[in-house]
C-alpha cells in the first residue's frame, strides 16, 4: 500500500505566522499523499470578542452556541482554510479546503447534553474514506478544517486532533498512514517546564505506564488517547513534534516523539 | 455532450431565508449535472461593519481592502458556503464548496490600478475546466463563492455573475451549458416599476437594440452583457428568472427572460 501522512497542525503553530509558513512548505514539500487538518487557534476567540460573544472553553472544548458556531464556521473554513490553502497553492500543492460537510466527507452526531452542553459540538460517527481516496486520486490534497455535519442540516465544531486521528484510522484500508501532530513544542516531555526532557518513543505499554504514574501533563492526556486510539485501528505511527520537524523525520532524523503500539 | 446548468444566486436569494430555502431545494432536484454559484448578499456588509470597516461600493463593484478581504473570506467561503453545501447535503445533493483556489479552479489577474483602486478585486485569467469535469464526475456539485486566486499567494474577490459566465463558458468544452442568474425579480423588466412587462426572449439582435435605445435599467446592463459574452463562447441559453422559477422552467414553462445569440 502507498504512504499516506495526515498533519495536524496545532493552534501555535496558526497564531505564528512564521511557523505556519515553515510548516506550509514543508508540507508543500512531502512526496508522499497527504492530508492537513487544522482548528482555529487563538482567531476564533479573537472574532468571538470582536463580535460581541463570550468565549467559552470546558477541558479544552469550545462551547458552540449558535453564535460561536457562525464564528467557527467564518474563521476555521472561510478566513483560515483558504489562507492555507492559497498558500499551498503558491507552494505547488494542489490543496483543496474542506469542511466535514463539503463532499459529505465527514459525518458527526450532536454531541448529547450531560452535565455539560457543549452545544454544536460533534462526535465523528463516519469518515467517507471512499471520497478522500477519490479526491487524492485526482491528485489533490485535502485541507480539512475542524467543522463536521450531521447530514441533516446542522454543521458541528469538532476537535481536529480527533479529525486526524479518525480520518487517518479511517483511511488504513487504502493506505499506510502516519499521522504527525505539529505544535510549538519539542514533542512530549516528562518534565513539560524541561525542554530537553522529551521522551523520544512511547509504546502502548510505556503509555499505559504513563498514565499510571501520572506523569503526563493534562493537556498532553487527550492527544495520547486520540493516538493510541488511531494506532489501535491500524496507524502505523504517530509523531508529536515541533512544526518544523517534519523535513528531518521524513529523512530519517527523529526529532519528536514517536508513538507506536510496539 | 450531457447537459449542465449553471445557477448563480443572487444577494436577494441570499438575504432571505424563505427564498435560498427554495432555491436550494428545487436545485437539489435537477436531474442534470449542475453547479452553483454564490456571492455575499448584504452579509458582507453586516459583518465589515461590525468589525470596524466601511464598506465601499463602486459601480456594484466592493472596494476590497485587506481588512474587507478577510470578511469576504470570513462570509463567503466560510459562512454562506458551509450554509450552502449542509443544507444541500440534507437536501440529497452531494455538493462540494470551493473559492477559486481550492483545486486551483479559478486563476485571476488582481484588477489593475485606474482612477480608481478596486483593491484585491480579480478578473479571471483561466477556469480548470478539468478539474471541474472530474469533481463532477464523481458525482459532487461544485458550489462556488466569488472569490478567486492569483497564483501568487493572493486570494481575490471576484463578481459572482462572472464566476457563473466564465465558469459556464470553459465547461462548453464538456458539456451542453445553461446559465441561471437567478434573483428576486422576475426577469428583465421593460420599465423596472412594472412587474409585468417582463421581456420573455432577448437575441443578440434585440439585447444591441435595447442598448441603443439605453431602455435597460443600469443594474441589468453589467449581467446582459456578462450574459451576451457567455452565449458568444457556445453557452446554449442563459436565464434571468426569479428564484422559484428553476422547476417551471425545467418542465418546459419558461417564466423569466431567456437570452440566446438567435
Amino acid at each position: 500500500m502507498q504512504k499516506l501522512v495526515v498533519v495536524k497542525i496545532g493552534s501555535g503553530i496558526i497564531d505564528n505566522e512564521d511557523f505556519l509558513e515553515k510548516t506550509l512548505q514543508d508540507f508543500a514539500n512531502i512526496e508522499v499523499q497527504k492530508i492537513m487538518v487544522h482548528g482555529g487557534g487563538s482567531l476564533a476567540t479573537f472574532y468571538s470578542k470582536k463580535l460581541g460573544l463570550t468565549p467559552q472553553l470546558k477541558d479544552g472544548r469550545r462551547i458552540t452556541d449558535a453564535g460561536t458556531l457562525k464564528v467557527t464556521q467564518m474563521v476555521y473554513a472561510g478566513l483560515l482554510n483558504k489562507n492555507i490553502v492559497t498558500k499551498l497553492q503558491y507552494l505547488n500543492c494542489n490543496a483543496i479546503g474542506l469542511s466535514g460537510a463539503d463532499a459529505n466527507c465527514l459525518l458527526a452526531d450532536k454531541r448529547p447534553k450531560t452535565n455539560i452542553d457543549y452545544g454544536f459540538v460533534g462526535d465523528i460517527k463516519h469518515v467517507n474514506s471512499t471520497i478522500f481516496s477519490k479526491l487524492l486520486a485526482l491528485g489533490l490534497t485535502p485541507v480539512l478544517c475542524s467543522l463536521t455535519h450531521d447530514g441533516s442540516n446542522q454543521l458541528l465544531n469538532t476537535n481536529a486532533d480527533t479529525i486526524a486521528a479518525e480520518v487517518g484510522s479511517a483511511l488504513t484500508r487504502y493506505f499506510n498512514i502516519d499521522i504527525y501532530y505539529l505544535f510549538e513544542n519539542k514533542g512530549v516531555l516528562n518534565n513539560i517546564a524541561d525542554e530537553n526532557s522529551l521522551i523520544k518513543k512511547i509504546s502502548k505499554t510505556t503509555y499505559l505506564n504513563l498514565l499510571a504514574s501520572k506523569k503526563i501533563s493534562e493537556g498532553m492526556l487527550p492527544k495520547l488517547h486520540t493516538a493510541f486510539s488511531a494506532l489501535d485501528r491500524g496507524v502505523k505511527n504517530v509523531y508529536i513534534a515541533a512544526y518544523d520537524s517534519l523535513n528531518s523525520i521524513f529523512e530519517g532524523n527523529q526529532t519528536g516523539t514517536l508513538l507506536t503500539l510496539k
